[in-house]
């Protein structure tokens, strides 16, 4: 019997990366394109088609092809829709997986990125045999994919999972989304730089991070300098703890997850960042759920790790 | 063929309400209890089942009596226990369902008092024909049920749904479960008490509120004083409906819902806890919500509506 597969594409703002992959998350080819250098959606659909048929005429003998999952920046699982996506040069709404569907002629399935990623470790990664639990998707900005009772939370419009857009202090720092005080602009790489930058304004303490360039200081740096035992660093991320810790806390409260599991580059700190999250989510927790919600490191390999979302979402087709 | 009926049993500290209801939401018979007489679970079952099999021996010619439903603070839908109830006398973790259901030979079901008051909402009130959708139950605390793809979020461990414990303020107002700055301790018939001490101290206006003894000041007297214009009971509408908006705006970025509905005590207080509760929603929210979630009062009548909720849970047995 020939073995099924399914090819995942990870839309970012800078780079789409996509893949074959079978049932046991092995990657069986993978390939990428430039996001950023197509202004146009036909020459960019047409030219990830073209790779994508080249590759599946050799595949083609030896497997069935299930389908197509894409995890994109503002991606409506409903629709199929690209809807006013704001890192992505597409403006508008973009139909991109009836567009995709009809180039390739197979069935395409697009969710967000942070739901492709909650899938992923449902099926490939920490969320193996998870029933209720919430990925948060630490990148250039917050993302959350909540999964109920087996399946992803996509609400009555299909944009449910917007933690990132939850409110920490309500005139605290302005969002790209045109709010204030967002999580996103605390928890995030960017997010941390700020929180940097205030720290390193209002403390008086020596730090390595006074010495950085302000415009190329990164989370890495932070991250770097917090592992030599810089105090300002190591504040910074006491800081970004405390205010992830207290929006877990909420999101607990709200859909009594069995773990919570962080993904994306802030993760990538480890306990510099669990540490203080773990600490502030169980102190802001009602008693009753305290001690009892796993906080987990992402089991995705990291630069597969968004291709198995997609990937994912292309077996539930 | 015999019609069919449910038992709804809802349980407050004060008082237990029960009745019999058919599909309609027609409330054939109803009796309460006092709660808070029984020192012994035992008692209280007895009591309780004593009047419902009475009861019943007339029912039971014309009609057949399908289950039971109970709505009781911290109710434990997967385990039919009331855990650690901090407003009943009976402490610790009660098998209730099960005792319930040896007493009646009946099938019991039962669930935290919201979600009873959504799954009411959802077959007899303002949900009816939506899958997505949040109650929330503004009492003497403030509790919620959220219902996704027509099915209400238990989690992981039956316990989801805490809106009322979400953090508004990190450092803010001591709340009954022990934390700081939850929802409840402002949203609640209690809370808008303690904004009106507030703002009778910290602000200067003439107001009604100021020649009522403190010790009896309710948050009836603030709405009479709002609907005669008075402008510092008006402030602590606006304060509450802020406060409020702000946590509903969290809550529609998790899990996307076509409406909210507000339930219970501090509800009754209709445009001036709607109006400003529902500016404050907007402006919290993010942009691509805006004017598309609507916040609607509960449609179940004031004083059947929590039995209707219980007896709604029973018709899922």
């Amino acid at each position: 019997m020939k073995k099924e597969i399914v090819i995942g594409i990870d839309i970012g703002g800078t780079n789409t990366d996509f893949g074959i992959v079978d049932k046991d998350g092995n990657i069986l080819w993978n390939d990428s394109i430039k996001t950023a250098q197509y202004d146009n959606i036909e020459h960019y659909i047409n030219e990830i088609s073209i790779k994508i048929k080249t590759i599946l005429k050799k595949f083609k003998t030896d497997f069935i092809v299930k389908g197509v999952g894409v995890g994109a920046p503002n991606g409506n699982y409903f629709t199929g829709n690209i809807e006013f996506a704001p890192n992505l040069k597409w403006k508008g709404i973009i139909p991109f997986a009836n567009l995709l569907s009809k180039e390739l002629n197979l069935p395409v399935t697009l969710t967000n990125d942070a739901n492709a990623a909650a899938l992923g470790e449902m099926i490939y990664g920490a969320a193996k045999g998870m029933k209720d639990f919430i990925v948060i998707t630490l990148g250039t900005g917050v993302g959350s994919g909540i999964v109920v009772n087996g399946e992803l939370l996509y609400g009555h419009d299909g944009f449910a999972g917007e933690l990132g857009h939850t409110v920490v202090f309500p005139d605290g720092r302005l969002c790209g989304c045109g709010k204030n005080g967002c999580l996103e602009t605390y928890a995030s790489a960017t997010g941390i730089v700020k929180t940097a930058f205030e720290k390193l304004d209002n403390l008086k303490n020596h730090s390595l991070l006074r010495s950085i360039d302000r415009i190329t200081l990164s989370s890495k740096d932070i991250f770097i300098a917090a592992e030599k035992g810089d105090k300002i660093a190591l504040e910074i991320f006491e800081f970004t703890g405390k205010v992830l810790g207290l929006k877990l806390a909420d999101a607990i409260a709200f859909s009594s997850p069995e773990a919570i599991i962080l993904f994306g580059g802030l993760a990538n700190a480890g306990e510099y960042i669990f540490t203080p999250t773990k600490k502030y989510m169980e102190y802001y927790l009602l008693p009753f759920f305290r001690n009892k919600v796993k906080l987990l490191p992402s089991l995705l390999k990291k630069q597969n790790a968004a291709v198995l979302g997609a990937a994912a979402l292309a077996w539930k087709i």
